[in-house]
């Protein structure tokens, strides 16, 4: 069991995983921190956290373990704001959509990269966020992926791995470089697809009626172009490298294709079209098995 | 009340309209007529049609109004089959999802446009297909977009619009090319790109490792990336231009994203992530409203 948590951030995931511990009796204390002191005093209201400070040092101090729960552009201000108030038998982990950002965040504040520090990615969320949006089941059954590096120790790892157990989820583990690939792939490059679609839909003259005539293929296509756009922005710079190279090789894909439809080549848009009903079906038939 | 209704394809959208149309008490007799004997025999079963016939002259034979729900690419032989067996009383409508290639097709086959030819294209339907996925609702309070021509009846355009009203729909009319733009921005563009994309990821090396990580906003985003790929390619090929001018337009405002997420242009990577989230917001609150 945890004695003090600190949660910096008391939003979806903050306050989704300060009920899930609460509710699994993991954590005897639940701190939270913020910058909005109405929303702390709302999430203490609704039993999400037992008490707040909205002072990020003050908050920590005396915690077993730190969870950071703020948006990637954020990392390093508050790794740099609580950096006084840890000492070595501190457990940092984060819940960033990319890793190699705050790992280098990090090792810019604290010049090495703290052996108690255990990069962290709960795969997991909606379109919306807030406390209020927050619930305690959002983990359950969901993939958490851990990024240890070499110099992480091993109780550390292992106390945040049995954090996210407590709130349910299957914990992995993966090279840094190697989360941030994957994840561009099927995380950040569906929402700049989404994002850009409905922008460029909502740039076209006729945009009131266009959107008029849209069904519910494209209510489901563009739902996660109704997440919070700050939040994007700073996961799409912390790891513009991936998802660079994957817009390149998704635009070249879709060049292809384009040409495919020019040319009225039925035979090559089918195929693309096939290939990708069968990976889409076979990726829903094994996500209800697991 | 129609007294002899012909559907020629009897899948989704065409037992659903049956469906809808038997419920109503709008047709005395829906007749049925498809490929697979064994799918039609169903479809009586289930009490969507009332009798078939596997040969598309003999089905219209006295029919008075006839709906054409095959796939974009059977348009053209399906109507050269039935040209013999309609005569000038009857009122025939489809429901393609692009309309500039079946009125081409249409003008083929009989030389002109008939006057009692009403092209139409209900904007409804699932990632799902056939006549065991079809219901009495699916078209309620959706729209139907009719694109009658300047020789088109007003009496046949009236019958049909009666007929999608009497399913529960709304019908609108629009110009043949207008729809094809609005349609290729709001429903044939998003599918191309959830099958590009999944396509894109299929073909990674790590691919079974990479869905294993992909999260609700994928299987949301990808959902029509499952539709039928023969029924999508036909769609995408029947309204090419539109679909590659909808896709350069979309190719170039995407690569204007990239550059921005690669020089770490935080603000315009914002701006087109507030836009198109506002955008989307605006057409989910429309949508409740109406």
């Amino acid at each position: 069991m945890i004695k003090r948590l600190a949660i910096i951030g008391v939003g979806l995931i903050g306050g989704s995983l300060a009920r899930a511990l609460k509710r699994a009796g993991a954590c005897a204390e639940v701190i939270g921190c913020g910058r909005d002191e109405s929303l702390l005093r709302r999430a203490v209201e609704l039993g999400v956290i037992d008490r707040y400070d909205t002072d990020p040092a003050r908050a920590v101090a005396g915690a077993d373990v730190v969870v950071l729960a703020v948006p990637l552009g954020m990392m390093e201000p508050v790794l740099r704001a609580i950096a006084p108030a840890v000492d070595a038998r501190t457990i940092i982990t984060d819940v960033g959509s990319a890793k190699g950002s705050v790992v280098a965040a990090a090792a810019a504040v604290f010049g090495t990269v703290p052996p108690r520090f255990v990069p962290g990615h709960p795969i997991a969320g909606t379109e919306k966020n807030g406390v209020e949006a927050s619930f305690a089941e959002l983990f359950q059954r969901r993939r958490v992926i851990l990024t240890p590096l070499p110099e992480t120790e091993g109780a550390a790892h292992d106390t945040v791995r049995w954090l996210w157990e407590q709130a349910g989820a299957e914990v992995v583990d993966m090279a840094v470089a190697h989360h941030d690939e994957v994840l561009a792939a099927t995380s950040h490059l569906p929402h700049v697809l989404a994002y850009a679609l409905v922008d460029t839909l909502a740039r076209m003259q006729e945009q009131a009626e266009i959107f008029r005539y849209a069904a519910g293929g494209f209510r489901d296509f563009t739902r996660i172009a109704s997440s919070d756009p700050a939040m994007w922005r700073d996961i799409c710079l912390a790891n513009r490298e991936a998802v660079v190279s994957m817009l390149d090789r998704f635009s070249a894909d879709l060049a292809g294709l384009r040409d495919a439809i020019e040319r009225e080549d039925g035979a090559a848009v089918a195929e693309v079209f096939s290939r990708a009903k069968t990976a889409r079906d076979l990726f829903c038939r094994q996500e209800r098995l697991e």
